[in-house]
């Protein structure tokens, strides 16, 4: 047995696949397999197990990639956001850097005990959180030609795939994720292998449509060949997705640092959003969390009744109460924690935010009404207690600890 | 000014249309203007209103529909389902008849005081309780080649709209409503015109699908001939809709009867679901909301804390709590009320329903989750309080008193 962050599991024995599928909103499946579009997915549900699971909020892709190898809470792991403000350097940072991890991952503990591992990554922002003290295969599909023994275990990853690289905003990004993982398996047979995709179509894309149809018919496709090659297969998601539009089919938007300005003064709070990244095009750093740091003195009680009444909100914590109830890091949230309903996404400022690049209506995440994932094992389950409540960050317990 | 139900409205002084699109999530139309496929919508919300209100739970067509005619909810006109277990007969009965009635409409009232009054809806179950007490023009598409200026106040109607009666289970039934409010105020130009449609297309279509866009096409071209006609047109829908499915796509039922005849033996709780009504097919009779009647000597509440622990249950209340959240008649419902979260339906039992009509994926409603619902009016809206919970039975109170 293995101990990494007070869980244990059994060693592998037989090859383990952990498959994150970013924004995989449950009912892409459930369209998807009733249209006929995902056969070897039908098969998994009924010969081994389909169960929805409540991932991390803010339901982000950093946060819940890293609660997956880790087992655990961003409490635990310390990852709460893709970007942050760092109140000891007083600047806004993106949380890329490996320096913010606070608790070691899975995989590393098994290839650290002597297990062949590998991570395939869509996006290369993710790499070096998930690799971080791993011995091992680890690179992503954006960086692939840029592989090297050195940094990431292997080389001539492009020649392998015997794909392109693709485009950092397209669906193939995450397909080259899924063709590398069944290469890697048929070539050299990791143990353990953590293969994790980018939302680009289910940002577009609702559940049902033709093109996510594709897309998940496209996955199915590998998912067979995996499970053909003898591997247990685990799939999950980091978070869903929803639509966040108002009946004109523009994004229905909370300026909150507007609405700060208005309140405090210019500039005197300070709003960070924690979906912000290097590539929002699709989403234009739109999402249904926040986090607000409010100025030396004012009181955070009043801020968020107020905050509560705004058309929109869900749910207004203080530091707190926030980081008990979705399990954060209390040192690197603000003063208080803001989580907008399922057709609302919070903003900064209406100026700071560029929707030029959105050419679809917005489909967006990071709130509580995207916390519903599959999680789906393609073996029966035993020693499952019916009442516990699963987590995404269970997958690696339930594919290693409790396949029949 | 007429008083109904302790509400006042101005009298009609231009056409004024109170349209009711059954099923419609706002997202449809969201999806809608976004792809261009409303530009008559699109152009209302830019120089009218466009409001996103709560309608009444259970989130069903009657009791709906009920509450925008008569300006009030459940608790006042008394229907406050499709189907109800009548403790009186100890029978469980359709709630079609107008005996159930407890509240006048101001549709009977405006005709009362000398308004022309004209109510198109899809489906002939609605037209005896809407049409109520009322002296004027009420038929269904339905049987609209059955009409008699005696029951109807209106003949000839076939030949009026000039299309054949459609099918009970098509998006032509609906598209009939429309077809016929253009035509009597072309013809007969009332000052109060109702229409109601079906929600056969959004039971089977997600928002943006092309069906689900069709529809909406349909829909905006009659609605820019009746506001070529100088009508004020207010929008709004009688309940939401959501997939229902787990992650293989079939219907992800709790089929409640079952559950309480192992608790309690068979048959000794009597589960009701209000959404039963003769026309099934494209749900199964499955919804998100259900009412229990308990054994005598059975606490409820001990029931109820059991039931919230289902999977699935998003809210279980006792009568007297029930019937004050969600206003209701009290001596109308169970002992317990059961509302199941966004993707799960209650059943009674498995061998009860029969899903071989089903050709979609189940989507449906019932619950608190289809209870946003959009309330659109084709002006600017004058001496409104920001702060107001908007309801979908507000629409007539907006349409008369608070046009621009």
């Amino acid at each position: 047995m293995l101990t990494v962050n007070h869980r244990s599991y059994r060693r592998p024995t037989q090859p383990t696949v952990v498959v994150c599928v970013d924004g995989c909103e449950p009912d892409y499946l459930a369209q998807a397999v009733a249209a006929g579009h995902m056969p070897w997915l039908k098969k998994a549900l009924a010969e081994g197990s389909g169960l929805v699971a409540d991932c991390v909020v803010p339901s982000f892709t950093n946060p819940n990639n890293l609660s997956i190898v880790t087992g655990a809470p961003p409490s635990v792991h310390g990852i709460c956001g893709n970007y942050l403000f760092d109140t000891a350097s007083g600047t806004e940072v993106m949380m890329n850097d490996p320096k913010w991890l606070r608790a070691p991952s899975l995989l590393a503990a098994l290839a650290d005990a002597g297990h062949s591992v590998a991570v395939v990554t869509a996006k290369d922002k993710l790499r070096r959180l998930l690799g971080h003290g791993m011995k091992g295969i680890c690179f992503s599909s954006e960086k692939a030609d840029q592989c090297t023994i050195e940094e990431n275990g292997i080389d001539g990853v492009v020649q392998l795939v015997g794909k392109p690289v693709p485009s950092v905003y397209s669906a193939d990004l995450s397909e080259f994720v899924f063709a590398a993982g069944v290469r890697l398996m048929q070539t050299r047979r990791p143990d353990v292998m953590y293969l994790s995709t980018t939302d680009y179509v289910q940002h577009k894309h609702a559940p049902g449509t033709p093109e996510a149809n594709a897309f998940y018919a496209m996955m199915d496709g590998y998912l067979g060949q995996l499970e053909a090659m003898g591997c247990v297969i685990a799939l999950t998601a980091d978070h869903g997705m929803n639509s966040k539009v108002g009946l004109d089919g523009r994004p229905q938007v909370i300026y909150l640092q507007d609405w700060f300005d208005r309140e405090l003064g210019e500039g005197a709070a300070r709003v960070i959003l924690p979906i912000t990244d290097p590539y929002v095009v699709h989403h234009g750093a739109l999402g249904s969390f926040a986090t607000v740091y409010l100025p030396a003195g004012t009181a955070a009680a009043p801020m968020a009744d107020k905050l509560r009444r705004l058309p929109g909100m869900e749910v207004v914590l203080e530091r707190g109460a926030a980081a008990e109830r979705f399990e954060l890091p209390p040192d690197r949230i603000g003063d208080l924690v803001c989580v907008s309903e399922r057709f609302t996404v919070i903003g900064t400022s209406a100026s700071r935010h560029d929707l030029s690049g959105l050419d679809a209506p917005l489909r967006s995440h990071g709130g509580i009404s995207e916390q519903r994932v599959p999680l789906v094992v393609n073996r029966k389950l035993t020693g499952i207690d019916p009442a516990r409540r699963w987590r995404n960050f269970d997958a690696f317990d339930l594919a290693l600890n409790h396949v029949a």
